[in-house]
């Protein structure tokens, strides 16, 4: 399995994001998770950002090492200052090699993509999966992880992926997403169950989803926290509540500042969207394979 | 483009073959090759030998970094003993990236295989080209270059690659390669010249191959050399002649011993074939492609 | 901190050492060591072994990725038969990179030396310590590591490490290293608490060391098994238990072997020696810094 | 041998500086250095920059990976604007490892330092030389290199290398390190002879050197434009010339730009000053070793 981070708000460092924070995803999840039956994510890490001011495409920095010891990436978060942060921590699937194309996030002009879980029986439908796709989303698959193919997915129901690419179009990319899923795993009749934890983002607004084909398991953890400014202050980090609308947001696999209480859960099999004016919805997330006759024995969480 | 080097004989060390000659692979091709427009192979290294002593299956040590300033390269070198030794330095082709399971060479249950040049319209083929192969061929590819979805198509026509490989089978299925190629390339009209040169073995015979598409230029340069032993004594390497069959052959990108008289050309698109008899066949190869228009610009030599 | 491995006897195979025992280090204790406060060794690796049929010196691969994840290692592992093996896998102590050259084991000549634990003080003591050195035990530390320098110690006290070293020298150059360690650690008045576990051989005879300077703890844990033979059978490995003197024997920070009982703690402050004749014997270490008054607090095991 | 670039000036894209040029360091000179005798740099690279709305100390990015090759460089370029650029692509001397440690610039609190050329008879002098050092520049010393032994020397003289270091302060700093190599060289009756081209900034001036103690052959080439602007316009990047005090300068190892006329030489054996004023001074330099023998042959430029 992996863990992940995502914010989006007024501009902030990533050093505060990644690593001030008490259980931050760099210096604590990185090496023991809290809440995970595989604690360590060394295998390969990534961290992406926009630059509003200079462009619209994100730059994302991706390693094969783990995030714990990387000095290049301790000295980026010191100078990254951005309105929308992603960052990952990978524990590397079964049979996945570790290269830095399959480090976390993906992205593909204006959008960044990441995963955190498992797509059960993405052997068994990896072929089928990359026939659906056009020439672009089959181009911008670039490593070999099942999570890159479901970004893949996504693309292809996205009209022109170097383009701008609005929030409902990620919104509608995203359900099509899970109906291919739900498609290629029926006919296949796969029986393994998926771990779908994944965040979603054009710069200005930011989907994640927490889902699993698993009726007796609980998805992996995904929690947020919102309010009206992120910060640290020596080395207590939090979030400024607010009365009003939230104007800043982190998603995190897990929670990572000191008062536990600050963050929710996302809700079981939902996607939450936060539009680029902040406001946030919840769907339902469903995949049509609730049928199959799925393996009594549960998944192991990569 | 790239430069190889690729034994069969008497097990010699890897240290004799890639360091110790005068123009050897590792201290001079890759930093510096003489017979190629481009003339730097920095883009990662592999290695391969077979240990019969211990089983048949090659082992296979890669790296993205250059070959030249590698240490485990160099300790490694002195401790490989063995009857059959592929070695590849790289130059990524425009556009593939360095990545470790992009260093050649590939290898798939017995079988090594590797690349030095460049397919003409890969990007336009390739997803036609996955398509022709079976799961097992399909799941050999872990990366994206060119040279590894040609060693697919050709672990298509090989009956069991995970089982014992004869010489004849390993012709037959670089014949139907070709063939396969040739039938991709006209479909999609490709316009790119192609220029392939390769390698494969089963740990007991080889089969290399001089080729391009392009009737206007030579292929990239191949040589060869055989005899009774090759021996490097203090720093001058040779191959020992004899009057008889050879028991040893060497094959080259660039003759890489003082003497220059000792090396053979590979004839312009041919398959030279040394058996398990150490018996050397010379076979035409060709294309049915001629007819089509090619681009009047020679294709860049990656 | 790390774990460790080695081996002597007759020839093994790396792979029955390093991934098919059920807690081996590679699959089990690289991700999640038992007996230690800190359980991921992901800070690189290292594996060093003999060609006695080529040369007398070490052969030594060290990377910086961790080791559960790398494949060139876990080729390599299937075809190294080797009569001595040194196997490591790194925690990088806070403050000290990760880079190739402090990946154990290091090697000089004919010698390689592992360890794991901390020196503490080191930083105080690094200039006085490198002061001492002679040219040849200076120019072999290439990296930064605390371990590296004690090998340098060590090598000061060997006649010519370039040379053939005997057992009784490893023996005298240990004894001599801990002599200069706690004349250092007096002199500079440190505080902090050293934990020595260290492993060097010659490829024909292995010295290890348990050994702490804290009074109130024990050291790092540290078994070794011995017997005629080493092997495993499918998925069992175990030691072939013999009435006369052994001739294998593996050192190991953790047992990794189903049956625990097989194995034997070495005793704390104590080293263990293995003659070319494969008799052991022990000797108690003692460092003359008991006086000291030691920091309370225990040093964290880095 | 290596090739570098630095920029001071109003803030520019690294890209602009890095790839968008003709022969630019990482798509040109990286691979095939026109004025050099060793033409591959792929031992490599760094680059560091400031970002002044931030902090005033240096983000530093270095890798063993070729820079030409590098997506993660490639990334970051469009990214960085920073009034104040270093960046190095390395070809290591013989002898010194591929480490990251040991990849330029190398930086101290608010300082960067590179290097191009090679300090004859490093070995020799190393350790008299580290005697030399207080602990912090000590300790500022993380690799193996003469490069970074050179920074060494220049923070000995720098009164807090982790505070403000005025241009002056580091003008003083380098005559001073070129006062101790000078006795350090002697003392040791070194007679291979040294090329030191060095760049040195604190983020808001700068101080180049372009020195050898060969008096038979020019110092490493070593170019300087200045103006009003430097940026490119689609794929012609140039300075705007200005008739007042330049407001924006570059140094670099080889012209990189199409106009070639643009660039003028540092002279040999001096050192140019670019104070926070923009203001520009030149320095003779001058060892006192020219009284020593010196081998007749040439060191070779590594």
């Amino acid at each position: 399995m992996c863990r992940f981070v995502a914010y989006i708000g007024p501009p902030i460092l990533a050093d505060d994001l990644l690593y001030k924070p008490k259980f931050s995803l760099v210096t604590a999840q990185s090496l023991n998770a809290g809440e995970m039956s595989v604690t360590v994510n060394g295998d390969g890490f990534g961290i992406g950002w926009y630059a509003p001011q200079l462009d619209n495409e994100p730059c994302v920095f991706r390693s094969i090492k783990p995030a714990w010891s990387d000095g290049n990436l301790r000295n980026l978060a010191r100078k990254i200052s951005s309105p929308c942060v992603f960052a990952h921590v990978r524990a590397a699937s079964p049979g996945l090699t570790v290269e830095e194309v399959n480090s976390h996030p993906f992205a593909c002009g204006q959008l960044m993509f990441m995963h955190n879980g498992v797509l059960g029986g993405y052997k068994q439908i990896r072929r089928r999966l990359l026939r659906h796709l056009n020439d672009i989303a089959y181009d911008a698959i670039q490593g070999s992880t099942d999570s890159e193919h479901m970004f893949g997915l996504f693309l292809n129901h996205v009209k022109d992926p170097h383009g701008h690419v609005t929030c409902e179009e990620m919104v509608y990319a995203m359900g099509k997403m899970f109906e291919d899923l739900s498609t290629l795993l029926t006919e296949a009749e796969v029986r393994a169950h998926s771990y779908l934890n994944l965040a979603v983002t054009n710069g200005t607004s930011l989907i994640v989803v927490r889902y699993t084909t698993n009726p007796n398991v609980q998805p992996a953890s995904l929690y947020y926290m919102h309010g009206r400014e992120y910060h640290c202050r020596g080395e207590a980090c939090m979030m400024e509540p607010t009365y009003g609308k939230p104007s800043a947001i982190v998603v995190a696999s897990e929670p990572f500042t000191a008062r536990r209480s600050d963050w929710m859960k996302v809700e079981r099999n939902s996607m939450m969207v936060v539009d680029e004016t902040m406001r946030i919805h919840f769907h339902h997330v469903q995949m049509d394979i609730e049928k199959l006759d799925f393996e009594s024995i549960v998944t192991e969480l990569g």
